[in-house]
């Protein structure tokens, strides 16, 4: 385990991957992960951003893992098992929807809003209260601001993070529009090397996938490892393999260092009885 | 338990409500499980489906909880736990994007390409190989066929289902656009009363929801209610409670029916160790 100030002293130096238009979600997660001075790269897709890092084009990847409102992105799970990437950072960040406009621009002149149709159906009690606004699907939630800043439309407006208003100089008309405020999206912070940017004192976190075979009491067993060493689970979470009826991939979060001797005595026990196990990291969360 | 007949001969007289436009993905699962003489109810909100069937303004209602590359939709386990519904069936629908247009329409006349986001975003390479086409963002897959209905559009075509072509008198004229060829979505079919559609020999399987304290080993004991009784499980997922940051919410399916002498044994012992338990039903899968 490299310390952490070797990371931190590099920050400078780092080029991030993440999938959508600068202000999206991802680049934000980037910028609390990385600090403001980081430089970003934006990608059309997942697929993308880990080519990207496995081409050395970039030295960061940030990645959505999972929401709570819409579940775990299993695409980036099977990338995480794909390319051999270390997770050397966590994060939470809120889901926020905010009405941007360019400057100038009069709340009353608004007839169309443009979002993403994800981000336009959390807010439909905005859009029941606002019946004077029609909801305009768009490909990006940034993208649509980014749409505003190069079109200058006089009756348009969009709705994206705080990040996207400042990127293309738009102005928030109006604050947090979202129905549920209880809706956040975990990122990861992948790099070729090892290593954490959190400050020591932070806990450690271990993320792994592994299968077993479909018997009754292999979960059991599997659990078994890390109850023995009385090693905490943060998340579990069980994938049906397709084509493959009877198995399944399971993503498990531990509290804990993969060197710590705990973690790694329940590590190798767990090797025994597995199908196939990948440990994806070991990383301190930026809360 | 009642027998599967009953519910089978009132097939007639279903009406079951789903979220999004007829030929939608939850429209096509509807058909599947209760057959083509079932009449459905378009929702516009998840909520508003399980307020339709709280109201008793369907019998029905058929909603999404998992695809194989997007994760769990976690708010429909939020909304089974606040309605007292049951879970009477499932069954897998394979998410398939066609070209569709109005008849008399060429292909090589299409300039723009309708459809949701996440559909456009699946047909990535669909649209690599076709600069040709435009790709157009709309709220709703099987909304995009219906719009071409609508307006008639000489130079445009939409990417939805084989029954939302069928629907709105489309013609397919390129079947299966969609990058991978895994991506299912997992149904369930509720009601206010229990029972089953499928034939008596298919097997039953229970779904249930629990929360634990966040003690080390607290799952590994619920894991040990099931294992004890060869109860063999097909899903674990955790879910941390926001709000609550030490309490995880727990969705588990496992072969057999509630009322097996196994599986009630099982979930006795369960309501021992855990702070919440709700049993959502014992169905049998639909293939």
């Amino acid at each position: 385990m490299k310390g952490s100030t070797t990371i931190m002293a590099s920050k400078k130096r780092c080029l991030a991957a993440f999938q959508g238009e600068l202000g999206a979600f991802s680049h934000s997660a980037g910028r609390k992960l990385l600090g403001a001075d980081a430089a970003f790269f934006p990608c059309a897709t997942f697929k993308d951003v880990f080519e990207a890092l496995q081409a050395d084009t970039v030295t960061h990847a940030v990645v959505p893992m999972e929401n709570t409102l819409h579940g775990s992105v299993h695409e980036n799970y099977d990338h995480l098992v794909d390319y051999d990437f270390k997770i050397i950072g966590e994060t939470n960040i809120r889901v926020a929807h905010h009405l941007i406009a360019m400057p100038g621009t009069r709340l009353r002149s608004i007839q169309r809003v443009y979002s993403h149709p994800v981000a336009l159906n959390q807010c439909r009690i905005f859009f029941r209260n606002n019946p004077q606004f029609t909801a305009e699907p768009f490909y990006d939630t940034a993208g649509s601001v980014k749409m505003l800043e190069q079109q200058q439309p006089k009756n348009a407006a969009a709705l994206a993070s705080e990040d996207a208003a400042a990127i293309y100089g738009g102005v928030i008309l109006k604050r947090h529009l979202e129905d549920d405020r209880k809706n956040f999206t975990r990122f990861f912070l992948l790099s070729k090397q090892e290593g954490s940017l959190a400050p020591p004192e932070h806990a450690w976190k271990t993320s792994l996938v592994f299968s077993t075979a479909n018997v009754p009491g292999a979960l059991f067993k599997a659990m078994a490892c890390f109850a023995l060493r009385d090693v905490n689970l943060t998340k579990i979470e069980s994938r049906p393999l397709r084509g493959k009826p009877w198995e399944y991939l399971f993503y498990v979060d531990l509290n804990g260092h993969q060197e710590h001797k705990p973690v790694q005595n329940a590590i190798s026990n767990l090797q025994e009885i597995t199908l196939f196990l990948k440990v994806l990291g070991s990383y301190q969360p930026t809360p």
